[in-house]
């Protein structure tokens, strides 16, 4: 297959995804939790997370029609940390558009995301099928790592002397868990096999982390209309990043000093972005994260090996190049 | 069995269900997730909706032994709901101490709230055995119709002609379905017969409709100090109680403008508590929710016909009797 065939079905199959998110919440009620659930999932994103849990279940040669129930599960599980996330980080928008405590209130947008979480589990009942002891122990790990990887990233704010490897357990928690859930559940509807569960799932754990720190670096290297939200937003907000952290160990004299005060200042004033990508630059912390990502994404790509078709392998390969390619 | 071997039962078990409680969370890092967990699981509570599984599942026939993870799922589920909405009311204590919003922040009660929901399943499927389809629906549906049910009183801020069916139809979901969910859970796993699960939760379902009409009565008549809340504390906070709507509708003339009077300065000064409290005597609307009460109970206690032994039958009125009697 071409890379014009993938992206078509991406699009085809996130067309559907989409569909059910729709329909999920159409004759709820009360309004003033639904309301707001809805206004959440109108915002879009990519619904990459739903298309992991699809392609996964591909690869091991199951059907596309028996995980789309599950699929909405994890973008509806994705969107109330979201929602929650949101509300304790103060964020104004996501998606270039309010956040659901700023368009609402935070007494709304806490209801709005267990609301979320709830149908989540709804709708991955619906997909269990005889195997619903592992899918919801998979989701349920899944969900577990996020709350504390949560955490831990709010813990950073607090902390000084965040090391690469504790940045890396945090991200593992708190994005590649979930991607690694997604897979897994994927897999596992799809009837894979043991080994093809684990290959497939470590394929999500890595690609993951690699997805992480791309969002960091996009944070800093990508356009403001185009990713949605305001370009070194991370830095205006003092956020340990892979590419703060890995400065910091770097710099010396002088440019420690900057980085230095950005931890005391909890952040920069928005002018003083620009200087501190260029800081970034000559430090190389911008290349050091691009090579990790590669790392990453390779290290995703090698626990292919044991998947038979060559097509399955294929759009995985795909979807790591796009994410790596992403500009949002 | 006499009324002292009940309470002998309630408390062993109860200690049982505390012990695993405490073990759940031993282990588990971050702490910034985990002792906030730990500090409102440490505020205690009466555990009924545990011993509500382990009662329902001796009811059906089952053994105690098979339902504790899945009681200490059941509790952890009713602390979210507490966490969460401590936050949504801005209330200030709960079981006589802090909220866990005041002793900490909001951004940690949310994530807390959530970590403690993602562990109640997490013990939830200890327990599923060869149901876990039934049992993760069910519990999943009483997560859904508790948010559903805070959305409903949330909305009952801001709407002034509250009936007491609009009334009813909120506690059936912010507090029976969670009631009826631990009766089919208990009798799920206790292998009942599809007549047993349904007696039994219908028991549930009655019980828990009579147990928030009588803990809306217990903010007015309760002790202060027993009850761990604040005496009056839905009247200065311009709740919609049972006893404030059914006051609203049998009142005239003068009385009629007081109770208006709560709905527009949203609420009333402590020093008023008592001049209320004697107009809701005055309607007779104290006499009213005790009636109501016992009418619940009564239907509750009905629904257990089916039940074969009468042991069974008679720890349900046990429990029953109790709640009518307690004072928080």
């Amino acid at each position: 297959m071409n890379p014009e065939s993938f992206s078509f079905l991406y699009e085809r199959e996130r067309k559907k995804v989409e569909k059910i998110l729709v329909e999920a919440f159409k004759d709820r009620k009360p309004d003033s939790l639904y309301k707001p659930v809805k206004y959440i999932l109108s915002t879009g994103g990519k619904r990459l997370r739903p298309l992991l849990v699809i392609f996964s279940t591909k690869a091991v040669g199951g059907n596309f029609s028996v995980v789309y129930n599950a699929s909405v599960a994890v973008e509806l599980l994705h969107n109330f940390t979201l929602v929650h996330d949101d509300i304790m980080d103060n964020a104004d928008k996501r998606r270039g558009m309010l956040t659901l405590h700023k368009k609402y209130d935070d007494s709304t947008a806490i209801l709005a995301g267990d609301g979320l979480l709830s149908v989540a589990y709804e709708y991955l009942l619906k997909d269990c099928n005889g195997k619903t002891k592992e899918v919801i122990s998979a989701f349920t790990k899944g969900l577990i790592e996020v709350c504390e990887g949560q955490s831990l990233d709010k813990d950073f704010e607090t902390t000084d002397n965040v090391t690469i490897d504790k940045y890396k357990l945090m991200i593992m928690k708190k994005t590649a868990a979930m991607f690694e859930m997604c897979c897994t559940v994927g897999a596992l509807l799809g009837g894979g096999s043991p080994k093809e569960i684990k290959a497939v799932s470590l394929f999500g754990k890595n690609i993951g982390i690699a997805f992480q720190i791309q969002d960091d670096l996009l944070d800093i290297s990508g356009d403001e209309k185009k990713f949605g939200k305001k370009v070194g937003g991370d830095l205006i907000e003092g956020k340990k990043t892979f590419l703060f952290i890995k400065a910091l160990s770097k710099a010396k004299g002088n440019d420690k000093k900057k980085l230095i005060k950005v931890i005391k200042n909890n952040g920069i004033k928005p002018q003083k972005v620009n200087m501190y990508k260029h800081l970034y630059e000559k430090l190389g912390v911008i290349e050091n994260a691009k090579a990790e990502i590669k790392f990453y994404t390779n290290r995703a790509l090698r626990s292919l090996k044991t998947l038979k078709k060559e097509d399955d392998k294929e759009i995985f390969s795909w979807l790591a190049n796009s994410l790596i390619k992403r500009i949002k």
